[in-house]
């Protein structure tokens, strides 16, 4: 979007824009019906359960003054109430591992004040929020979310990492705890018997491995061989919250064989028991605060309104990356106001505020194509076989098919590219027919094989709605009810989740696989031409990308080295923060131009697969190229390139060169520095082959998502 | 081979056989260098821990009669003795689990015996050897092996699942007996305390799937990504035993926070202890033992040889399977001979003896097939290096490798198939490098990749010798000496080897892959076809592969449920052997002869991997089909093809079809019968894909491959 700072403008924008789809962000949610359930689970368990493990960790850090049920309480809140005032209903909003060292920080400076003190530390942070709102406010206002843009992927990759460090780090230090006896414990209980401690220190390994392996498998479960599609299907969007149910089960097996504590439970008082209120009504003691101390807030204020501004943008920003092809306009500056308004009320009563929360935002987008995916599908799959019944020819049923698929589409939906999806399937499919001698015969599965081709001709699409957004948030709200169930979840599943998560969060993210490619054997590179790939892969030269690479991890273990200083630790935001000056001023003085822009490209073309790929070569699980079976490419598409469109040619045009011979040439020439083609969106050659069709937004789409931050395509 | 009973027939034939290569059995070992340490320390610890673990089971058993010093010591000396003075040196030979299960039934039918009792029973079961030996001798002098070829798929891949299962029972029973305590300790040490118990089992649990997991993956290290070639190479050849020492070091992490006896270790008394020497004299008291249970000695007799003939045989076979392309003859009968004589000098110095074993010897060929091909590779890149040095062109070039590749076959090896193999790759190449050309320019790297090209090259071959035969045994005679070292080795890390054993074993078991198929969902059948695939698969309707796979499913129930059964259990022999007639009079009343033909066949003409293949579908780790990087297409063949040729057509024949739509045509052709095609070698169309020319053994090689049993082609 242009860069404004025309006050009140952007929001004045984003309000516009989201008024528009506001009815149907609701509609659509409701047509959803059932299936939004899927999507909504996933979600809840990825906000509820860190969550939760930030409160145990904040009641053990501020010595039981916020506990999870202060935590819990934020996450709800503000989730309600950005899911129904909100502007981006894809963007999550929860108490983030920052806040918990924000917070952190806070209270070790301030317990050890006379005048201050644990009594009046939350009154203080009350101040610290009013002042962030504040400055959030100016922000908001002032139209600084503009230079979004300039957030560019290293910013953004760096920032996600750092995230997925911070949730590894807590998953170690947890399973490694389970080793240890647990501070605020009385030491006399048998459990803390050192023979006892080691057995559930293993214990938890047991059931944090277990975990952490199945929870991985389950998400690819659409992929499996075995069992029926429904029970894949069923797997592939519950399997998360499944796998903890089984291993909480499972961590009832040895019963009473072992004393009461072991393996040890999830740790939170009930939101009814006495004390648990104690800080709702802390705006009474605000007035308390010293004056130099209500000042003083300002200093941790600002870190908190950058951190936030930053955090919250970047959320949002990831939950609309270009390749979702989002129909609905973002709404940055109108969402940062909100987040004001929210830290006050937060700080007012006493809890730490919420804000836009990564990886979940992104994973909430990406259930939600799955979604979208399943209801066009399904769709499609019945009139496809009705008009087959009709044994109408393929061009009757591709007539049938778009008119359903357009019927399908929300009234905003521009009509281009899918239809064009449509009519260039249908062109390849026809030409075979006819080959084959099949054409104006009427259709049977062999020439048009519902199951399979429906999928080769649906886009990504998302469901863009606010009805998961506020059931997640309520079900988190629940979790104050149904605390007495949560505690049965053993606190080492939990570190299993958290490792989870932070795996889930790396692949499509080019940082981390930049750094991969640093350990990639020499004679192995040429394997990364056969996936799809980023074009700096071909067009930076190998010691450019691998100098780029080790400065942005150098600069990310800064970061990470940085949360660990006590009171330093606050600045954190701030060099993150200091990455977009970087990027803009210093890098360009150290890389080519081309090459930077390549390495930190927001959207770029992306090299098609060498044929190599078609022979046999693909041995690595995570390499392979998607199956087209229902759900599977939304996951490769969405999990393997973040925030880029992928354009690639189809096979068809290098298959004719027999591999073996073809690609090490192929990979040389990869590796030498050669001019970089001009980044123009080539329009792709379709295949039959779905995956193409579904990997290539056609022009109109792309436009629509190049246009899309910004464009009121409503 | 023909069906000859002549006396002393086959003996004869398999001494001048063998007679003719022995003297290059030992050079060729001995010219192998280094690397030959890599077969066999693979070997060594899958035949020396197993051997451990059932010397304590017979420990247990027995009342300690029998230990691991006795197993170990039978599998040293039978092994030393077969690998210098045996026929076949690729068979392996230890004390396996049948034998176990044998011992164990005569001992609890001795010790209630009062004239017989504990005391006697080596001595009883000296007599028990005498009467297997000389049955042995008659079956080996009357040419009972020559109806080894009536030993077909079913019984062989029965009774390799059998065993797999016994392995797989013991790990299970491992695990869980960590949670117990454990016989013959005395109960008061601290470590059985049920604290510390539970402690014990947990941490068997960790490093039981540690080992497991982290074996069955650095097999497939090859095919990494990560790390230099070296690196890996060396994690694939050694991956297993490695895994065994890391994860024996990790066991010591908890160091002295656990009382002694945590994690439980091997067991075994030292060889030099007191005690462990009582049963070398037992040929003393031979004569003690009352003349009736001397007599009685002929019924266990007839078990144990009807078993030992069976394993020994098809162990034997297993080894050598068509695809090994070995050069060598088989040795049958001499061998069965030769393991009569073992029989007795085990029975008379009282230690359980030893036969051919299951999965053992087929692994040992199998990591001999992949040091030959490391061999030959080395040699031929080193010689393409210097032919291209002098910048020759294409035509030089090969004929400088086809020089190479001679020299570095064993005299005896019949040269046309790899030399046509070189020929047909030249032309491909030739024809690709005119096409965009190069011909005649000086070759380099562009047109010729020698690292990944030089793997097109190369047949299948095995370094067929003794030394690495003599080497593992001697080693595990060895271990007798460092008795003290392995008994630091945890017996949960034995329990996830057992495991692994079991799993390696599996695939390319057709019985394995036709029950998984039964579970596989029928919308995914069709990708069963874009592997490659048995012709049953094709040939026979899917409710007949269901039938056949569920009768012989029962049968292995049965045979795996008959070894529960304290004495009867003796009987399991006797139902595999029964299978033979049972596949040859009674299943032809049930089955079409074709169909049956197809679904046991040896040998039979493997249908291609259809095109859907080539575009963008393999999901499945286990399915996809070989790389071919050095040594991995090894590990595919040779793991998901037992006992059977591979022909494929190149996959361009049918790679222009439009995958999406093709193979739902394919695949339900496949599930209809069809009239079977017949299973001629249509002598395959090859591509410049290393892939094809490596599967397929061309004309040559094959019929060298089919005339292999009884051929003596030296």
């Amino acid at each position: 979007m242009e860069e404004t700072f025309v006050p009140f403008r952007g929001i004045k924008n984003d309000l516009r824009g989201r008024l528009l789809c506001y009815k149907q962000d609701w509609m659509g949610g409701l047509r959803a019906g059932i299936r939004i359930l899927a999507p909504t689970t996933y979600i809840f368990f990825a906000s509820a359960i860190p969550v939760i493990s930030f409160g145990e960790q904040l009641e053990r850090d501020t010595g039981g003054t916020l506990t999870a049920v202060q935590t819990l309480a934020s996450t709800s809140l503000c989730g309600i109430i950005h899911s129904i005032v909100g502007g981006q209903p894809l963007l999550i909003l929860g108490v983030a591992e920052p806040t918990v060292l924000m917070y952190t920080f806070m209270f070790n400076f301030a317990k050890d004040r006379k005048d201050l003190g644990p009594k009046l530390f939350l009154a203080w942070t009350g101040w610290v929020c009013v002042w962030t709102a504040l400055l959030l406010f100016l922000l908001a206002v002032l139209g600084a979310c503009s230079i979004i843009n300039r957030f560019t992927r290293v910013a953004g990759e760096l920032f996600g990492l750092l995230i997925a460090m911070l949730f590894m780090q807590q998953a170690i230090k947890g399973a490694i705890e389970e080793f240890r006896i647990p501070q605020r414990e009385n030491v006399n209980q048998t459990a803390f018997q050192p023979s006892w401690r080691f057995g559930n220190g293993m214990f938890a390994l047991v059931l944090t491995f277990g975990l952490l392996l199945t929870a991985l498998r389950s998400r690819k479960a659409r992929s499996w061989r075995y069992g029926t599609g429904w029970l894949r299907g069923f797997i592939a969007d519950y399997g998360v919250p499944l796998m903890v149910l089984v291993w909480t089960a499972i961590s009832y097996i040895p019963g009473n064989n072992v004393p009461r504590g072991i393996p040890r439970r999830l740790f939170s008082p009930n939101p009814w028991s006495s004390g648990a209120y104690s800080n709702w009504t802390v705006i009474k003691q605000m007035m308390d605060v010293p004056p130099l101390y209500i000042v003083g807030a300002f200093i941790p204020a600002t870190m908190i309104a950058v951190l936030y501004y930053f955090d919250h943008s970047v959320a949002s920003q990831l939950a609309q990356q270009k390749e979702f092809n989002l129909k609905k306009p973002p709404s940055y500056h109108y969402d940062l106001l909100l987040l004001g308004f929210l830290v006050i009320l937060c700080g007012l009563i006493g809890i730490p505020p919420s804000n836009g929360v990564i990886p979940q935002s992104p994973m909430h987008t990406k259930s939600l194509a799955t979604l979208k995916h399943q209801l066009l599908r399904n769709k499609l799959v019945s009139t496809a076989r009705k008009s087959m019944g009709k044994n109408s020819n393929l061009g009757q049923l591709y007539r049938s098919m778009q008119d359903a698929y357009n019927e399908m589409q929300t009234p905003l939906v521009y009509q281009l590219p899918s239809s064009l999806g449509l009519k260039e399937l249908k062109e390849s499919t026809v030409q075979l027919a006819s080959s084959t001698g099949y054409i104006d015969a009427p259709v049977d599965e062999t020439v048009f094989d519902v199951d399979k081709d429906i999928d080769d001709l649906l886009p990504v699409e998302v469901k863009e709605q606010r009805l998961s957004n506020l059931l997640q948030a309520l079900m988190v709200g629940g979790c104050l009810a149904a605390m007495p169930f949560l505690k049965k979840i053993p606190s080492s599943v939990l570190w299993g989740y958290f490792a989870f998560m932070a795996i889930e969060s790396l692949p499509g993210n080019q940082f981390w696989e930049r750094i991969l490619l640093l350990f990639t054997a020499p004679s192995r590179r040429y394997k990364v031409l056969e996936e799809y790939h980023a074009t700096f892969i071909e067009t930076v030269p190998f010691k450019t990308i691998a100098t780029f690479t080790l400065f942005q991890t150098a600069y990310l273990l800064i970061c990470f080295g940085i949360t660990w200083i006590p009171i330093a630790g606050l600045l954190f935001p701030m060099l993150i923060m200091l990455l977009v000056p970087v990027r803009q001023y210093a890098l360009p003085k150290f890389f080519k131009g081309a090459h930077l822009q390549d390495l930190d490209a927001a959207a770029y073309e992306e090299a098609p697969a060498v044929s190599y790929n078609m022979t046999f070569d693909d041995q690595d699980p995570q390499a392979r190229t998607p199956n087209i079976d229902d759900g599977e490419i939304l996951d490769e598409i969405i999990t393997r390139s973040r925030g880029e469109i992928r354009h690639k040619q189809s096979p068809k045009v290098t298959s004719s060169a027999p591999g073996s011979v073809t690609s090490p040439r192929l990979s040389q020439r990869a590796y030498s520095p050669r001019v970089s083609e001009p980044r123009v969106d080539r329009s792709p050659i379709f295949t039959s082959n779905g995956v193409e069709l579904k990997q290539t937004p056609s022009p109109g789409l792309s436009n629509l998502g190049k246009s899309n931050p910004g464009s009121s395509s409503c």
